[in-house]
């Protein structure tokens, strides 16, 4: 029996809610096809988000690592191709942090690609009716910050990892201003995803691309 | 007890499935406090879809009536506010007409408002979580030319009608493209408003409005 | 002769300039073909809007009068194809009235069509590469108000009038969070389509409706 | 005097014009404080734009090398702050290449950061009035593959490289449906920026990051 662990996002910027963490504490102990699910929350604070994920990957030993925070605007479940070398915080994170242009790993390199079969993620949600796509860009905020954090502390072992934003749930936006999705919709993907990460050792291939 | 009709629109434009109507079929019946529901899918042809709801209206004898369409592109449940004496579709409806800048009633006035409480329905849906928002185009397609066709009908009566734009389901965009509401979700915003319009036999005072 | 009088709304919510004055002032005067534009500034206030349009309009007698505001959001000048008898004002006006769900005149129908001709404007403009498209809300605010209160002052005389809304300026919007169009090509904008008015007692006819 | 290239990718996806190629027309010669600009086109073909610019390099000898394409759907000029080694081809290029998921160098690491100083670029614009910003991701098309190519080629010179995405012109969509730039805007954009980039040898610290 393989074993991921999905973390998930505390609020920030002034929300009481991060749809990442409520769904992660309905996925824990999921029991998929070959896999069951450990979660943890995940502080939204520039280093000790990095530590805290490290902690619990030392201590649940999993196969695989999925990430997973809020990304206000977007429509769909998009799992982030590549996370980048760089903070830029828009918004303080919840210390009071706000690098500006600085580096997530002073010797790293500029960017880490996901090791998740992130087209396998999107075509099993997709084929599901969940709304999926790859995103390029994971931002410059913290959830970047931790994917690249992530990926460098794992770049040289064989576990797998990969970030995955979500919507804004229903109720974190109710005037219509910004698209959302509901929690059932966000935690069925988010399922669907995991097992989609248990089943394909190797990604699959079909265009998916942007051109900006 | 009261009687509340809603009708929902057969797909139309392409697609296979009509929100509308997915949710209509299953608000048949519904007991809200204080009234039933009924229902009737309506076709998406000029003429007919008036005919269609008017021969519902002399048959049910409704106190309300809900006319629900698709409004793909948009986030929320969007009671609208008013109906426009235009016709002018961007493609054709399910018979093939395709009507420019003719009217929907002849010697009818330039537009009808809604006898509907929105904004009571707005603050409903908005309070039980569901995203929601007054609208103030219901477009120049069929959905207008049914607001329009049964507030002219029904306006000399004491039955209050109004129409209710609805997001696409998630299964009918699953790539990102355009912002989506599970099923459930748009079954259970509706159900929210219908017991909303029951509630409120005058409608409740807050700003709601555009700047254009 | 003809003489076509161009209005142009004062700043309003926050903003140090609006572009539909910046554009009236330079448009003040233009010689078209078989007419002459002359011009005026706004309050953006509930009744001294209209009470200021109808003083230049019995000053000037033009033959069309074209009522301009600020869409800040659109991407496209976009002459308005109804005015509705509806005040519901998302922020105050520029003395501080805040009507919610109020009528602009008491005794007025729900709405007027606007009389310019809106789709031989459109299409003049896009012939010469500005971006423009009819619309089917001019929102709740005073551009609103403005239009209804023309339209009712006017309707039972020749003079045909409308309201059309034009995009932000590029210096009113620097960080690309909102789309844009430069003075230069807004005055081109609304030059080609005063031209148009002259030149089309009917208006054209070609599709140029939304779904929804 | 120091020397300055820019260049312009040629129509593609079916448009007839590129604004990119329009602009870079207009700025050949021109004289900035301390260099002069030499341009260049670039056809929309995989390992062909690598090549034709990396030809100009070694002919021209320039200090800067500013790449300049199309992004339909956005507001801003945008300078690219990294170049990801995929190519993820979601419409074919102008010679019918579609690759899927390959990279663009094999042996090349995830990414490459530019070395322009994309925040002074961004601040000198918005400075002037024209709308900028910092963009994350250059997409996974032609575009972001010569910024990648380039970057690699130039990895061990003193040569400065990186991607500049501008937005659509004005006469490529009149219909409104997408945010447009006037010709004039983008060119004055681009000469402000390439003065920016020689003035900056580094670059200026501001916050300019997204959350996602």
């Amino acid at each position: 029996m393989k074993k991921l662990l999905i973390t998930g996002f505390e609020p920030f910027g002034g929300d009481d809610k991060n749809p990442a963490l409520e769904a992660v504490k309905r996925l824990e102990g999921l029991e998929l096809e070959g896999a069951v699910v450990v979660t943890c929350s995940v502080p939204v604070v520039l280093q000790r988000s990095i530590d805290t994920v490290i902690h619990e990957i030392e201590k649940h030993k999993p196969d695989y690592v999925v990430t997973v925070g809020q990304a206000g605007g977007r429509c769909a479940i998009t799992p982030e191709r590549v996370a980048i070398n760089i903070d830029d915080y828009r918004i303080p994170d919840n210390d009071g942090h706000q690098p500006i242009d600085q580096k997530v790993e002073e010797t790293g390199p500029d960017a880490y690609l996901s090791t998740l079969p992130i087209k396998a993620m999107v075509k099993a949600m997709q084929d599901k009716g969940i709304p999926a796509q790859v995103s390029n860009t994971a931002g410059t905020f913290v959830c970047n910050h931790l994917f690249y954090g992530i990926q460098h502390y794992l770049r040289e072992t064989n576990i797998k990892h990969g970030f995955v934003h979500i919507p804004l749930m229903n109720e974190q936006c109710t005037d219509g201003s910004k698209p959302t999705m509901s929690l059932d919709s966000i935690i069925e993907g988010l399922s669907i995803a995991a097992q989609a990460i248990v089943d394909n050792d190797k990604d699959i291939s079909f265009g998916a691309g942007t051109i900006c």
